[in-house]
């Protein structure tokens, strides 16, 4: 399938994401629909003419006429859904999700369902320190990147649709990963960094700091404010990837610090320079 | 003594910060001259107007005219341009500077001068990832903190000058700290961070990743373009500090690995409701 004018829309879950996909997907123009167990969220996105209509309960006939479903569910709630669900699902639509880990549940959904569904991972690498419907924004996909997942059971139309999904949505770069390039990724870039902020901020009582804070640290942990519930499923779910990520952080992390102890200037000044080289290369590639 | 319309005031060392000085004094009024052993960057500051006259060399007479000394030099630098000039300078003149660190050559420097001259040291909180009197910019100090580090030799009208000055350059904040909690304060909020700054940033070749880069590595990784000369005397000169707030980092991050080794999910979650909450007094305090 390819999205046009008639394609419907179903968002299951509506918090931070689920609500800012429905705005951006229904300022576009498309009929979007929304499931949700909590009934102000519902409310929340009618009112503010993000869905055209929603449920907060089973109801296999609501579900049975979209012919795109977008799971804004943390993996295991998914999975348990489609379980549930997919008898009612349109025949040959397809499903899609916004899960920020994929192996670990990618090849079992696919698994699981109905011979005519297809199944598409998508990471949009967006989001806010709050969560909940309402600090849903649209506009936190401008500057981000949109990761498409595909595995070998994916068709190449599959690929694409997802991608569209991606420029609609109004991502700023729309790219193509394995699952498992994937999850090494995000354990590293996106993971790795929430550890390292949730650490620092943890390691001292911070009361008689915070008054004289540079931008430094304020930086490196304004992802300390953290969804827990959310990111502690996250980090279970990509266990190995991420403590591999977090032990080699950690060894060059005890490098420098053996370097400092043992007054080695040169090496420090080189471990430097290196990271000063690194770190440009990230300015060119956000500037391209 | 008190700053006033006819106060002269030396700058030695025209770089980022000095250059910064120079361009927000003159704006004020001030008349301000310029010593730097770099002809470029004297003449720099000369055309821009931040300094009314400057040298590069070493002019007994001319450091003779000042009653207010500010260096923006490396501390064992000024302690050697001081040991070198103090003959020349002004009965009475005050002296201060801005450098990070202060322990390591405070109290030897209030200890190598002339009786009649007073030193008092002072941290402004600002940089920027670029060296060099061309990205010198008045405007960095306006959200930033100063820090006035009084020791037992100061006397209250050198400490209250010296908060004058932070006040006239426009910090947004001026304070003062024991030279060693300065340094400790330092070591943590400032130091620390640009260790797991540049760990992070060297711990993998970023080729394959940077084009997947989200805010939150971007975030962790601007101060991973350093200045490794000043760095890494900054880091060695507060060694013992730095190096306890390292071990204290990886305790806490050595912790949250095994939480996530070992599963504990409710660990990991108290992990973060705690650090969602010190982060918040954070940004209680920057509303202030």
């Amino acid at each position: 399938m390819r999205i046009d004018a008639n394609t419907k829309i179903l968002i299951v879950g509506l918090g931070l994401i689920g609500g800012s996909y429905a705005w951006a997907l229904s300022e576009k123009g498309y009929e979007v629909g929304g499931i949700d167990i909590n009934q102000e969220s519902v409310e929340y996105a009618l009112q503010k003419g993000w869905i055209t209509h929603g449920r907060t309960t089973d109801d296999g006939e609501y579900i049975g006429q979209f012919d795109l479903i977008i799971s804004a569910l943390y993996p295991h709630t998914f999975i348990e859904w489609i379980k549930k669900h997919q008898q009612y699902i349109k025949k040959n639509a397809l499903l899609t999700d916004t899960t920020g880990v994929k192996r670990c549940f990618i090849y079992d959904l696919q698994a699981l369902l109905r011979d005519d569904l297809e199944f598409i991972g998508a990471h949009p690498m967006a989001g806010r320190e709050k969560s909940g419907i309402e600090f849903a924004d649209k506009d936190i996909f401008k500057s981000a990147n949109y990761i498409v997942t595909p595995t070998e059971k994916n068709t190449e139309a599959a690929i694409e649709t997802c991608s569209q999904i991606g420029h609609i949505l109004g991502f700023r770069c729309v790219t193509t990963l394995s699952p498992e390039k994937h999850d090494e990724m995000i354990g590293f870039l996106s993971q790795l960094t929430h550890c390292i902020a949730v650490s620092l901020m943890t390691c001292r009582e911070s009361d008689s700091f915070s008054e004289y804070t540079g931008d430094s640290f304020r930086d490196l942990t304004r992802i300390a404010k953290i969804n827990e519930v959310m990111w502690t499923e996250l980090f279970l779910l990509n266990k190995d990837d991420l403590v591999a990520q977090m032990e080699c952080f950690e060894t060059q992390f005890k490098k420098l610090k053996e370097y400092i102890m043992n007054g080695n200037a040169e090496e420090m000044r080189e471990m430097m320079r290196n990271s000063t080289k690194q770190r440009e290369k990230f300015d060119i590639k956000k500037d391209d």
